[in-house]
Formats: C-alpha cells, sequence, structure tokens
C-alpha cells in the first residue's frame, strides 16, 4: 500500500466564499503515482469545507445567501460562540451544514467523478489563508 | 491491497424520493471479495445524495418535507442558479443539508452497521437514472 | 495493508448533548500500530453524530440551540415518524444536518489534524449509552 500527503494554501476574496479546486486535486493524485485507491480532502480548520457540486456563478452565489439564512452571521449576540469577542459562530454552524470533507474514489490515477462533479474549498470566515489536506491511499 | 469499483443505477418515482440500497452495497462489497477495509459509495451527480438512516416510512415522508422547508424548490427565482432557465437550484442545495457520500467500515466481508443502519439513496431532482459509484479498498 | 476495529460507548447527560471523543480516537489509532493510512469514526445509531469542529464551551451550546431550530423537537406531531410513538423524528434530521462520519488522516502514527480540530460525539436522543466505530485501515 503507497499513501501520499500533500498540503494546499487557499485564501478566499470574500469572509463568505468558494474556490473551485478541482484542478489542484486532480494534481495531488496524479503526483501520488496511485492509481487505485481513496482520496481524503479536508481543511485542516474548523471554519471552511470541502465538498463536491456543480460549478455554477449562480450557484456559488446561492450556498452564500442560504448558508447564511440558515445560521445567520448577524446579530452577533444569536450566539454564545461570539461572547467572548469573536464573531464567527455562524462560521463554525455553515461548516457542519456545508459539510467538512469528501473521500473520493481514485480509479486509473484519476478522481473518479461524474461529468458534473467539482471539488469546492468554501470558507465562511475567509479573507486569511487557510490550508487543506489531501491524503491519499491506495496502490 | 484490493480494490474494487461498481457503479449502480437507480431513478426515483418522484422529483424528491428517497430509496433503500443497503443490500446493493451488501452485494457490491461481497462481490468485491474484500474482507477488511473502507467502502466508499456516493452518487456521481451533484443533485443526489448517499446516506445512512433509518428505513420507516414516515421518516422518509419526513426528510422530504423537511429538506424542502429548509432549502424550498419555489418560488423558482428565490435562487441565482434558475435564472438561466433552471428549476434545479434547490436540488443543489439539498444535497448539501443531506450529504454526498458514505465511507462504511468492511469487517468480515460485510458492511459494518449497527441495527438500525440502512444506506439510501436520494435524489431531489428524479425522475431520471442516476448513478452510484462503490468503490472498496482492503483485503 | 493492516486493519484495526474498535467500539467505544458513551452516553450523554441530556436528551441533545456532545462529548469530546478525541483523546480516544488518538488512542485508537495509537492501538492499531498503523503510521499512515485513514481512518472511519461514525457511530453505528441512526440519531447521533460524529463530526469535527472547535472545542468551545459557548458554540457546543450554539449547536444545541441551532440543530434544535433546524429540526424542531417539538410539537412532536410536526413529523410523520412520531405518529407511531415515537419522538425523535427530530434526532434523525439533526444527525443529517451535523453529518453521521468522520474520515481522519492518519500520518506518523497520530490523527493528521489542525490546530483547532476536535472530534465530537454528538447525541440528539441521547441519556443511553450508543456505540462508536473506529475503523483503521493502512500500514
Amino acid at each position: 500500500m503507497k499513501s501520499f500527503r500533500k498540503e494546499l494554501t487557499f485564501e478566499t476574496d470574500k469572509r463568505i466564499d468558494f474556490i473551485n479546486i478541482t484542478e489542484q486535486v486532480e494534481e495531488a493524485i496524479r503526483e501520488s503515482g496511485i492509481t487505485e485507491g481513496l482520496a481524503l480532502v479536508a481543511p485542516i480548520h474548523v471554519t471552511a469545507s470541502c465538498f463536491i457540486n456543480d460549478s455554477e456563478k449562480g450557484l456559488v452565489a446561492d450556498f452564500t445567501k442560504w448558508a447564511d439564512k440558515i445560521a445567520p452571521h448577524e446579530p452577533l449576540n444569536l450566539w454564545k460562540h461570539n461572547e467572548g469577542g469573536e464573531e464567527n459562530a455562524d462560521a463554525h454552524l455553515k461548516r457542519q451544514l456545508m459539510g467538512r470533507e469528501v473521500v473520493i474514489a481514485v480509479t486509473g490515477g484519476k478522481p473518479d467523478f461524474g461529468t458534473w462533479e467539482q471539488v469546492f474549498y468554501g470558507d465562511f470566515d475567509g479573507k486569511r489563508p487557510k490550508n487543506v489536506l489531501i491524503k491519499v491511499i491506495g496502490e
């Protein structure tokens, strides 16, 4: 069995924003030299998500609006986590809504994806660099 | 290390609907010949989910009602994704709420489940055939 | 390839409550003797979750409040699952919101975590013992 580990760094332009990282994930799997296995893609932070959905500009705007409706940023005093001076309770909740990680099948040295599957990094407390861990195991 | 790949096709009767696929997952794991490992079960589409919950008719109806309350289908103009003529923005959001994938422990050649764990395929933009990927790795 | 399986038992004090199980997960990975691989951590019950987030007291209170706002326990007749005498439909829904499982990279014999990543067991129909399965595969 082979294993491979890589960290990638992303920084969003906005507090809540999404970056399509499909190419970087494909590249990491190529670098791993693993042809059959599983790849884990997850932020090493607790206010961000990696997930798979469609790369369509309107939809990405919908994610932002929806996540803030379900777990509002304001009023800040809605959440106990913010009582100590933090302002990102909503980001911890949004991360639960959108999920932490994706596990991707590796087949023939590539991510085994359908036509519309694209990997996103979503940050809910962004505008600063955060790392995503890719771990691939297999043969 | 061994690996095994299989695609299954499902088609729901209703736009939002759920199919219990536990037997098909068990069969795929048997076919794999893998006795100890991990199995990934995920749709290769971005408006569907694979998840584990209880197989109870009332609950499955609750999933439909709940998902549509949290990410409503209508009014269609609630979501930017629908501006280009699509009508399934809600299905992309419901898929985030319900999750994309399950990772299942394989022990003694079987899914390592508790009494009530059943695997579901949920489609939020259904009434057409979609594929689920099962990838098993182990020994 | 090596594999390792362990069950842990947890019981929450309250109906909805969260227990930080990071140390037990670290210990299980140590016991496995696996230095490079993947670990699955998942309850074998369908009204509980394992997830990764920040260990901050206020945030944990926010999880309880938020989950009950998104999938209310009462009125019980809101959900069809409760018509047969059950009272835990909300717990099945909360488990979808918070997620079932985490998959953790194992690197150098340890969970490959960022500074703030802590593993939680969340029960949404608690006050009784439930089991969490840890399955580690790798080398």
